[in-house]
């Protein structure tokens, strides 16, 4: 089902109604709305403005349209912050940020927590039982800007609170963050300090503890707003537009207290954002990397235990990439299609009609601001017309997991050890690899039961938690783990037996050194059939494994006990997907196509859509059963068909 | 004629009155002075030492020399600072900067315009009817070092006035920033903040009106001086030297209270500050772009109206660039004549002699800090001695006006879309392409008349005011209109109508979507004798009008109405050459000449110059009347001939 | 002799026996220890706890090993920051650094010396004549992470009150400054401001002072340490640990205090941070640039007064450079044996045992975190097996001295005038030159005697002292002065007489222009056997002196008085190359050989050491009398000949 995006406070009140009978025209059955209306909700303090929301709901609700209603906590007005303007964050170098665009609050201590439990009490109040509302998202892009941390001397209170929580004495602490070292050791936590503007490197350990607080309070805070929207709002869904690409918090742990997961997808932004080379991003820059937008569905779809939304979908040109371009024509429709085949209940569009004003005003819409249907507002009419043509089976489990997790960001981000060793960048090139190989996969956090997968991924754990062990030993198929896998203790701290740790339990072995490259070095691998380079990192074992693939030097390169695989190096394209094959294919016993870098497959239950990116046309399998399209797949179009 | 920038208080005052004769016989007619001197005149509060500055203007004018005294106000002294020390600047970071540099002020409150004044008025009564002085400038280089813009609580509450003023209610305020976006919205304008240290990006509508604000702030700040020295000083002229590149504040506007204006050209410097590639920078190193100073002369005749100086003219190496090599010989010769040939009454050097001490000791002069004669000296004793030998005519109106705007360098700025978008390169590179043609130029405010003129070119403006407007509706010969104009309403809002907004009455166009492109991708443009690519910048159009060139998709890329003409991109080389000779020869009737990319024509009356920038010969007309030179013009050489 | 660096208080102390035993089975004499013990020697003020230091020093000493212990101070514990948080330094930005790293401290004011001398004195009385104490180490790597200035109002007022007895005048600071340039005239020394955060350029002969000042007191901060030493400990050696590449103090001051100097030494680490380029650091990546560690090498031992150790020796991938990989097999005993050859006195290896925690977790050890050799250690065993067959002699004079100077660096960085001229850079660039001729060098200070030296020579002195001065006068042998010496007085000025200064007794010439050069920029020098360019230098001479090269439009490039040299450029290496060989070959009459890139020589008394950084086999003289390794020389091998 498609869905969008609305702000009735910024259009005249006169507009409403035929916006609202054009939504369902079009073929729309949500509308989002409320999520930045604070001022126009309330705007003094308790002097509630509730009659534009009442009457925009009503006219929607009569439209037809079921009504998301966004809580407006991510821009608390300007009399709200010079009242309390403790709640403004505080930046690493230890600046108040202002007011006057968005997410000027700190998550870490109380003080914002009560003012948002407030408002959103009004308004579950008030709206939780209106016969149009569908359901709720909460607040707005948790994290996005930057806005985990802050470094405010509430935010060291609050921390050395949870602090003093967690390890009880202080000596457990200097023990834990091994403050022995260079004299960092602490009487009491009211010693203790925020790990920014030191000398030099802060310790690991600490920033850790940090994260995981910070991380903890941004679910906490999450979670205010749905105990109070579950109680007076009982019977509608709950959930939280995630933003792409941010990974400050543990976006599994907040998705636990969600009906499901939303996140807002927009491919031409993340071509600029993401670790791309130039090449790549000139390569993609008019239609995204055929990965990109599918990561993150795939990502939250885990997040939401199955059930996710695209809560707001890039409809044309977006406005805050350092480079704007105009999708090439098809991609609003090819990246909607792909959304529902990755198992998208519904995907929502950013937004009805373009703003003329404002720090957005170049972002595109359906519409133009003048009322008119832009290019992808016809694009998304056909979404609408074909969807009603083709009924969208359930969806099925992926043959093959990767294990994705928060705290591993954290832990490459805080100690990268070499400059490119980007947690992110790790997990996308092995998830591109099977997408490579036609193969859908599952995201799924470390601890998660893998039973019923025919393989598993571990592009990187760090630290490999209790649950993250038992669900390893308990999982009898063909696995594969990542260098740095298990190098960590739950304290930042190199095991005593050495990486990979627990995992030793399960692969004899040890790391005994480890070497980042910088870009221009890189290490041959051969063995069989396996051949490629390692780059950006290096790992020396000591094993008695068998050895799958050597280094040039003869080191080992990829050992195995049985099915379970680790991989001593960042492999190259090459490596990589040979080492793929050997898993997928030789272990898993899972069949593969090749597919040309600008294709994908996708299954939903029976169904099966190729994607492609362009910029040449694709064959599909020639008598299948088409119900969109056609075995000849043009570049920005795609097929689906019946098996 | 010629003039020179003179410091007698870094000089034994025994030294000065054989550096006077000495000017006179190099050929110098007129000697800057005063503008750093503050220290030396007020050595505490109150405490005026006229006697030195007496002695020197004497000395001076004795001589034979025309004083040019300036104010010395763009350096307060020590003492002020620690009385007031509200007066310093505060940075985009919120950090108060410190003395010990210069520009140390502020000029969005009252508190130093208060001691600005006071320090004029002494120097205006003391000097204003001296019998050596010939005249005025204001401060030095208002704005240079990013010293417009400031952010303390004192520039807040003079912004919330001014605000206060301009739009009486903050429901006004809200509507014309379109603050109900992200819930910006301000009860009143003491709510109002400065427009920096958000979370992410900022409203540009109060950035926009931050600068227009902080323009007219620069503007009354000089008014100021001006009306202080006219009353005591009614019959000398006033003056302000302009910084090249530097354009935080309307130069017109300001220009409107002076006599003429006069600039300071540095055009090795500019060759490391202008966002040239670095492929022409090493190419122009050691000569400066062939347009780079001839730009500035343009423009600044311009902001004169009709009438301007060359301030300080680079003499030979500078200090303050990232690279300052020497010019190539000949160049302080060249660039001098190219400063004359397009109007400047006086050419002036910085300095007379490099100065051994403190911040600009490897800055050149004139002469060597032990007195000897520098290689520039030898150049400027050349000119003076040419000028002896040739009379210069009246200048003309060029055949080809430019539009430059200050306020679209600024939207550009706060809004580029793509991060290569700057105003700067985009209306350099149109003069650029018109001068490659050998045609001359006049640089002309929007909205002025453009009556007269045989074409007119608009690289862009994003805000078509109502003056412009009108002189655009007034003016019937052929127009260029480049990409974005018209695309912003007075309060940085996209017009009702879509841009180009109120051109539409001219051109019935509406543009519909735009993409900014990244280095790297291009979009092909033909059309009969139009061919070239569309890089950085491209729009979609719907329109009826008449295409004259197509993007490679079909599109339309160059259309016009009659003699009106709209470039829907930001053009390469090929497609601006191809698409000015047809608006200059086909549609204006001009004659051209294909200049190499190294020589440059100017006309001055009935005298006709040309520049060589190198590195190869270039033959001018054989049997011309040449005044300079001959009819081989060597590199860095020149000729002139009288048609 | 072999030493190592040992953290008792990081490991259980029942694992302190073996250690120390497995220390000596190895064959280590040293162990330094407690250099950042201060929060366990001394947990709150005035509460020391000895017991488990006595402990460590006697389980040292019984198993045979010499203590190095070091003071603490490098890392105030959190109690003591938190008594007195004005000692934590201010960084240019006028923020205070935080606690949680090390150096967090300023010299500039007395509140830390205090507290430094303080817990000194303790140490020393308790230690001062301990049976297991050979020396002391002060502090630990001054001046690393950019921590020699502080900008706080204590260094102001600290630096105010050394300008009042430095100048006693303002007038004098005026005048020496050069202040009446902008204005900048102080009236007292209470006006005097940190020259930081000024609008544009501070002014060069403050920010001079300023370093002037701050070199000082790091001076008198160590010498407070070492006169409490030798109070209490008169038997014992001090030394300190300087860090490479840091350049921020006079190390040669500093040295005077000590009995030898130390370094530390991170070959693999400096190639990421030294200025070499991108294709450099490819190529030297896994082994070092051959002369990175032995310029240092031969600089500490100038400042050790012929006496120095490498404190820290790398024995593996290191930590904290952008990437960190792991040395070639062999290079760890490569780098040792190097800097025995160059007089080392003792190699120390840093660390016994890898930490498991905290910010170095992952810089390696002789062994890893649990216990086991690590590949560094097994090549520190092998070199201390070999060190036990060889006897090493008394190292000699070296026959080329090369004039090193801190105040140059100083000015340089403070004025380079072309972005890219480091001092550290040019200096090295010189010395690895001659180091490619196969010929020894001593590193030595500006003043030092040259008397006995072959040759001489002087990259760049821009400031030439009297000694200096005296120094080149009193010496007749070759000697060749790079660009820019003699360019400025004490006080950051031309001097009166141009370039060079007080050189021109020696070398009759004026630089009357100077020229940097953007990269790309480069200028043809040939004449006779000297060929060659010059890049981001140039300088224009006045002489009648002979010219041995000349710049391609004929101005003189290398002239002399005799034996008496002057280069008026930046070298490339083919001229730098030949410069050097008429200098050496046809003045100083040594003999050369022409190595290649990767190999280098060095004798110590009747030694004669080859080094092969690789990546080919090098073939040393055939029949020479070996005593390691033999005539083929394998890429990270060595070879040790008698002559």
């Amino acid at each position: 089902m498609l869905g969008v995006c609305y702000y009735p406070e910024h259009w005249p009140e006169s507009w409403w109604e035929e916006d609202a009978r054009r939504m369902r025209e079009l073929g729309l059955a949500y509308v989002r709305i409320g999520e930045f209306a604070w001022s126009r909700i309330e705007p003094a303090r308790g002097a509630f403005d509730w009659g534009w929301l009442d009457r925009a709901m009503d006219v929607l609700g009569r439209a037809g349209l079921q009504v998301v209603l966004g809580t407006p906590t991510s821009n608390p007005p300007k009399w709200l912050v010079d009242q309390r303007p403790e709640i403004l964050p505080v930046g690493r170098d230890g600046r108040r940020r202002g007011f006057g665009s968005r997410r000027h609050y700190s998550f870490l201590h109380e003080a914002y927590r009560q003012e948002s439990d407030r408002i959103v009490e009004a308004m579950a109040r008030r709206y939780g039982q209106h016969g149009a509302l569908a359901g709720w998202q909460t607040d707005n892009e948790f994290g996005n800007h930057d806005t985990v941390l802050s470094f405010g001397d509430l935010d060291l209170a609050a921390f050395r609170a949870w602090l003093r929580t967690r390890y009880q004495d202080a000596r457990a602490l200097n023990q834990a963050w091994g403050n022995v070292f260079w004299s960092m050791e602490y009487a009491g936590f009211d010693e203790v300090g925020l790990p920014t503007l030191t000398v030099t490197a802060a310790n690991p350990a600490a920033r850790l503890d940090l994260q995981r607080f910070a991380s903890e309070r941004v679910v906490i805070f999450n979670r205010s707003q749905v105990e109070i929207i579950r109680a007076h709002s009982p019977d509608r869904f709950i959930t939280h537009n995630f933003m792409g690409l941010a990974h400050d918090f543990d976006h599994f742990a907040l998705g636990q207290d969600l009906d499901f997961a939303s996140w807002d997808s927009y491919p031409l932004v993340f071509v600029e954002r993401f670790p791309l080379g130039e090449v790549e991003r000139n390569r993609w820059a008019l239609t995204s990397h055929p990965d990109l937008a599918a990561f993150h569905h795939d990502l939250y779809r885990g997040i939401g235990r199955g059930r996710f939304w695209v809560m707001e979908q890039q409809p044309g040109p977006a406005n805050w990439a350092p480079w704007n371009p105009a999708p090439l024509p098809g991609m609003v429709r090819l990246w909607t299609w792909e959304a529902l085949a990755h198992g998208a209940e519904v995907v929502a569009y950013f937004r009805w009609r373009q703003c003329p004003f404002a720090q957005e005003q170049m972002h595109s819409g359906l519409h133009l601001p003048n009322g008119e249907l832009a290019p992808g507002g016809a694009e998304a009419t056909r979404v609408a017309s074909e969807l009603g043509e083709l009924s969208l089976p359930v969806g099925q489990r992926a043959p093959v997991a990767l294990v994705f997790d928060y705290e591993a960001a954290w832990i490459a981000r805080i100690q990268p050890h070499g400059a490119d060793f980007s947690y992110t960048e790790l997990t996308f090139r092995w998830y591109e690899a099977v997408r490579r190989l036609g193969i859908d996969l599952d995201i799924v956090a470390a601890g998660a039961p893998l039973a019923g997968y025919k393989a598993v991924l571990v592009p990187t754990l760090p630290h490999v938690s209790d649950a993250a062990l038992a669900a390893f030993r308990d999982y009898d198929g063909p696995i594969l783990f990542g260098p740095r896998t298990g190098s960590k203790t739950r304290h930042f701290q190199i095991p005593d037996a050495l990486p990979p740790g627990p995992l030793q339990e399960l692969l004899p072995l040890k790391v005994v050194q480890v070497a980042s490259l910088r870009p221009g070095l890189a290490i041959a691998i051969g063995g069989g059939q396996i051949s490629g380079q390692a780059q950006r990192w290096r790992e020396w074992l000591v094993t008695g494994l068998p050895v799958r693939a050597s280094f040039a030097d003869g080191a080992p390169a990829l050992v195995h006990a049985g099915h379970r695989f680790y991989l001593a190096c960042w492999p190259d394209e090459h490596l990589l997907a040979a080492t793929l094959r050997l898993l997928l294919v030789d272990h898993a016993g899972l069949s593969t196509v090749e597919l040309p870098p600008h294709v994908r497959l996708r299954r939903r239950g029976d169904l099966t859509f190729a994607f492609n990116y362009g910029p040449h046309a694709w064959d599909g399998p020639p008598g299948a059963d088409y119900r969109l399209g056609g075995p000849s797949v043009a570049p920005q179009d795609l097929a689906c068909w019946r098996s």
